[in-house]
């Protein structure tokens, strides 16, 4: 039985997210429904995070086991036949039989565009969130320092999750702007439910000045869900890196 | 009555090009009912251009004239509220009573997209043309300079036009490339139907080497359709400029 690590990158807007669910199409359906065709075997997928309904990936990692014996070099291009446009199998590989593409997950790096112009940009419609209020993007970089690190981030989750610890690091996180859009960047080693949403929504009011500077590390540390910001938009968020 | 200049930004993918027809969407049709709604009166619009199905726009400029006393400052915002994410006015100007989005029209650059990687990319299915085979860009440069300057562009134009003359003149031509997509910008006095995507055919042609660069200046000449490359897709292509 071999095991494969597969990486993708998919266009968000017309799924409800990875995970299969009823009455909803997922990417994990159609990925799955397309090594079915080509193998002839429904895999079991692991994948290395559920993204909300809306939210892209730069690059994604599923893996699975098969009886398959199409080599990793053409699978990417025999699967892609299979698969709509707004999915693309980007590269496949043989890995042990321990590698588990949720489990073997060290870390991962989410991108959330916030375009800050007067009028929408049609193209980015469903790919950034336009926020037209006034941002001073270097306040988001001041608060974004106090992120960085290992802290209890309750107050970032939204209710419902079932996690045995809200204690993540952030190895990173860095605001830049390239004309109107503003680029959140956080890389850690696990992120709770909504958190980067959440996160990316309180460095826009901290832009805005809703929230001020001084009172982020505070608001961490309180633990609040009703003190930090709003939840961004899921389509400014994409999953841009997976490391194992 | 007033005349007013609206600038727009659309993306294409959804509409079957700028001017209204039978039994499909256009971006004519959409803007019209909006202002419409906006003014209490159908207006009679005039387009700077007819873009084919699934062409984009950064920048289309359309003239209608009404009895409406709202602000320009006002209208993009007013006007946006009834439009569709994928289509966006930017901008609305009073002008001249003799003004006309069309027939004033002294220039436009277009700027088509190709995609030159082994994949796919899902974010730029709809806005740009995948090529996967090899392309030397520096080949594309070097022909796209025979197409500046007046010449008889019959030969890069699809059947079925119906202008008194078919001779252009191309202000400029370049060909870049950023990573994997390389972006081919014209500008000229106006373009035959299809004109620019067949020119982008014929570069991607020479690109690949199906087309000899030194063929060109003689396949320009030759007035010959079947001579020149293929008509190139319409979602790599946007009109991204018009001059008055």
């Amino acid at each position: 039985m071999r095991n494969i690590k597969l990486t993708l990158s998919y266009d968000g807007s017309g799924y409800h997210g990875w995970q299969i669910q009823e009455n909803a199409i997922t990417v994990q359906e159609v990925l799955e429904n397309a090594i079915m065709k080509l193998t002839g075997t429904k895999p079991k997928l692991s994948g290395c995070g559920r993204t909300d309904a809306g939210v892209h990936a730069k690059r994604y990692v599923a893996s699975f086991k098969t009886e398959s014996n199409i080599p990793c070099e053409k699978l990417p291009c025999a699967l892609n036949r299979y698969l709509p446009e707004d999915i693309v199998c980007i590269n496949a590989e043989d890995v042990s039989d321990i590698f588990d593409a949720q489990r073997s997950a060290k870390a991962k790096t989410y991108t959330y565009y916030v375009l800050n112009s007067q009028y929408r940009d049609p193209f980015l419609a469903k790919h950034s969130w336009h926020y037209r209020y006034e941002i001073d993007v270097e306040k988001m970089q001041k608060a974004a320092k106090f992120f960085e690190g290992t802290h209890d981030f309750i107050g970032f989750a939204a209710a419902g999750f079932t996690v045995s610890t809200t204690v993540r690091t952030i190895y990173s996180l860095n605001v830049s702007k390239e004309n109107d859009l503003i680029k959140i960047e956080v890389t850690g080693n696990g992120f709770l439910y909504n958190m980067v949403r959440i996160i990316s929504g309180t460095l826009v009011f901290v832009g805005n000045g809703k929230i001020n500077v001084e009172d982020v590390a505070d608001i961490i540390e309180s633990r609040d869900r009703k003190r930090a910001g709003i939840t961004a938009p899921a389509d400014g968020l994409y999953l841009t890196e997976v490391y194992y």
